[in-house]
């Protein structure tokens, strides 16, 4: 095993007892096998499934039972590199893919890993997550980010791989239309990712002004404020009635779920990625059956990575933009409450667990 | 111009002239260009598209505000063929595509001509339908049939053509699982689609047990009788928990059309292709971004006729069973009457314009 | 484990030490990990790839350098499981798929595991093949077959999956036309696959009229004797001049390999599936810029298994008609020269390595 | 019909009496139908297949029996417009699509009009070119171009359209490696098709140093001097191994067609859309059934002109490198002898049929 130094063997950890009861604690260094890594954990994104445990304490069938270490958004150093690990060194930067699959089930066979039955994915109960100093990993879900890449642009390959996905099964295409239904974290990124597939008019939406002028820094080339214009309206007017080839649902907001499919030229496409405020949303079987639109569920990711990694570098810059708020470790519990009560200048907050890299 | 005889210029038609109003009454038979043929309608299916005009006078955004002449699903022989049409003669068998599409806008030209937002469409307001003996009818979109085939099945390509449409959509792979939600006329022949793309697994749903017994007839490998059984566990029972591969979603029902998807495993594909009942139906939203389903709204179909014949040859034993009530033509408010009620022992109802060749 | 017996450490095998040399000798059983299964192989199908190795003793990059167990085709009985194994139990009868992807790389993650650089495939140096009495093999890549399914049929899944492999490739169509070029044990076996796929015409080559007849047994609709008929006139003939809309190159014939491209229609598919006789063959360049073919090279298979043996055992009688010849393993040097010389009426050979369950 | 001024019965014509004998005379101008614009011709570029006919008499089966006015890559200017007309008003600036296929047949329904057997193309005998003064042309066929947008440019939509074509058929990916074999008119265009669908690595090819220049200006991140360096090793080093993704080869080169396929990774794609200068080349079979790649034939495009168009526009100054030489039509032969010759200094050669809008 390759290393710098004396490895740790416990670590300091953000964990969640249980609702709201989140405490910064000493936690051992899961022993790496020859094919992990150990990584030096430098920037960690926080996600809206991240809040969900923590406020409560469950997403959909997942339950948090015991003490739970959070995230799943990072990027980090290498520091020690196991015995059949190639491709690798000390030093290296790096992004960490969080989910694990058994790459042995008919999904992992046929290229859908994500939806792996047995994948072990971080901060999902009972995995831990990346809230933590050190971590171990296996070497093959983990990539390198370029040397004047920042961390914290490298762990926004987590979540902007999910609109990679959502874009590639989709099939976006060059010069088309893209809708884009939501401006928080999740639809900002999707504009990138719009982006990544050449699209010609990506339309952005939000209730929150300052969002939709993020939006128009990351790309987007018109933008609709809800609270004064009726996004099927809209949207039809900037397409001149065509319709939009493919929306990207990042709202959650029920209202938008429904009317989003509506945007929609014939034989369109939409992706819902945003994390539901409710259930169900009412859908248009009416419309579905005149104007054969195609509506895809998106859950994580899959293959994504390598070409996440290389759009977040082509578009630092803008990508920048995203990132409003930072702490250190011992003060993710405040980071959580940022994340949680979701003002509008907050998009991505980002948690330090070594060095604090940056200041507001 | 070659033809048999002296050429009809009128014809008798079941024309509606309001709701509920319906009377067979002389029309004009419209003047032949040279690429049309002259076809005398030899069997008419009645669709729940055409009871909708008949009992409601309007379908959709489509207002009956004129008299209209009904039918859109229809088998005949040709009497007169057009100057410039090769590959039919006079006394061919043939089933008529009943929607001609411009050609030349963006859907026609991308092959997905259903789309086709100048299409002319039997019986949709304003173009007239094939309720009638004699029609003259683009020879572009008229098949041929196989002599051994009935008029009556013949007719029946029309309504195969969106099961067709909808496992084409979805590509339905061979051996796979497909569950068929409601077993009327819609439902039982996308069972045979399901065999045209030779499913391995057929499993149709119906509230009437008289109509699984004709779903086996077709093809059917299980059943289930929703009065007594949840059709989410009884999928997952019968898949080993794995859940259906494809549902084509035909009963139109509110309540089955949210519960089909769930019956899907991950990464599963449904078409809606039953006229709803209601306009919306609540879409699990969280099921979506959990087990990555796709939804195929199916609106008509496109380039499906040769493919819809020759499997209803192929199966014409089997496709008879859909065929239960036969009346000619001055009886088209009976036949009416008949669909609209919708008894479990009726399912598809044939109208002969000429000779009545069936009796019960 | 569970096991019904005490195990067996060595195993009598037929080991090619080097070109032509074949000697029969008890080597050692691969210890179990808990994830294997502990098969008693019962059939094996000898390949043209297995036969290169034996009187070339290369294939392609891969070169014989020391003694070596041959055979990858193989079905049997499992008489061991591995404690982390689930599904399988002892007694059960199964097929092998022969090669073990490593599961992580970028073929692997995608779906196409067949392309995996790091792939441990049976009869390939330096891993061992199957002609051996008891094999320990990954239970991940070990099928059920069904009760009334016998061993030959259930090796047959191997050769098979080839041409499922390809039908999957060009995505064929119910009612198409597929001509298969060259009828031989892998063109008997597309002809199979074209049916998994419902194809409406499948036509078949070969000079051997022994071969054709066999053709039609397992479902050609047309057949094609080569000495007398130029396969670029007869395909054009029996499809009304549209050409094929799929073709699958089994022959390995350098003239086939051309010609056969040239019998497709506009937009038509072909798949090269044949061990080619020579290195290349002549690409028509021009045909390529005028109809638009599309060329899928086809290496092994991926995913294929599940549906390779229904589709098998939904037509095990055909099936039957590919099985001619039959040898205990201490015969194994003349079955492989049997299947060298490769007479008419020799089509596919199968080794015992334990009970000889059939006499010719 | 709107129109500014009385419209020309006559036009003078660059026409092709024999071959070298290229004559410029008055040719009548078509009746313009109801769904026709006559378009005063602008800027007309030189193609290969036009100086095939040249200097040949013939393509493929297409044969000069009769004078023909030759050229098919056109923009110009509306100056009247038929009366059932929509979106096109006098004065309008368009580029136009010079093959109008017949709307009916199966690949026109199917969405791959470009193979219609019965389409009329533009200097395709008998079907004369748009060497001329004015031309009448179906609207549905004609496609607006930006006000900033030049004529010159807007020829352009032809040619490149067809790379647009490969790459929509092979489905390139974002972040993909493209290696382009050939680095003339084609292949130059190709450069910006694969810009067009960001690919991450686009490698040029040639073995005129002076076009490899103007391939880094139009975007290649990496070239190749066939004269020095091999492209099967060179395509490797700059993909670590790997291989490219895709090719698009555009030499027409006997042995370039060969190699260029041994440049992909496992599974890659390859597109052949050079003129060959044989009509065959060798296929390494051995290749396609261990490498498993796709070759697909391109034949002209299918749905690309406003694609085309946007791309050309977002590209303008860096697709202006490809204009070289600069002709009245006067002086057609000239502009076809300077083609012909095909000097490396020269790559695409415009006539103005109309005022000569450069120099050089």
């Amino acid at each position: 095993m390759s290393r710098t130094e004396e490895l740790p063997t416990t670590t300091k950890s953000a964990v969640l007892n249980k609702v709201y009861d989140m405490q910064i604690k000493e936690t051992p260094v899961k022993e790496m096998k020859p094919t992990d890594v150990l990584v030096k954990v430098m920037a960690v994104g926080i996600c809206g499934s991240d809040v969900h445990f923590y406020d409560s304490g469950r997403l959909g069938d997942f339950v948090v039972n015991a003490p739970l270490i959070l995230g799943h958004e990072s990027s980090g150093q290498i520091i020690a590199v196991g015995d059949e690990v190639t491709g690798f060194k000390v030093g290296d930067r790096v992004a960490l893919e969080p989910g694990v699959p058994c790459g042995k089930c008919e999904y992992c066979r046929s290229g859908r890993y994500n939806l792996c039955p047995n994948v072990k994915f971080m901060a999902t109960p009972p995995v831990n997550g990346d809230l933590t100093q050190y971590i171990t990993w296996p070497a093959d879900f983990v990539y390198h980010i370029p040397d004047d890449m920042t961390y914290e642009a490298g762990s926004l390959s987590e979540p902007f791989s999910v609109s990679i996905h959502a874009a590639q099964l989709m099939d976006i295409q060059p010069g088309s239309t893209v809708f884009i239904s939501g401006s928080g974290p999740v639809g900002l990124l999707a504009i990138l990712a719009a982006r990544a597939f050449n699209a010609g008019k990506i339309i952005a939406s939000d209730a929150e002004l300052s969002r939709l002028e993020v939006a128009k820094k990351l790309g987007a080339t018109d933008t609709i404020d809800v609270t004064k214009e009726d996004i099927k309206t809209k949207v039809k007017n900037l397409t001149n009635d065509h319709g939009a080839d493919y929306v990207i649902e990042a709202s959650g907001n029920n209202h938008a779920e429904s009317d989003a499919l509506l945007t929609l030229g014939r034989s369109g496409k939409i992706a819902y990625v945003g994390m539901p405020a409710h259930d169900t949303a009412p859908l248009d079987i009416m419309f579905m059956t005149t104007y054969e639109p195609q509506i895809f569920g998106v859950f994580r990711y899959a293959n994504t990575y390598p070409l996440a990694i290389k759009i977040l570098h082509d578009h630092m810059d803008e990508a920048e933009n995203l990132l409003t708020d930072f702490y250190d470790l011992e003060h993710t519990r405040d980071a959580f409450e940022r994340t949680r009560t979701a003002k509008s200048d907050s998009l991505k907050v980002i948690i330090y667990p070594n060095e604090k890299l940056r200041t507001k």
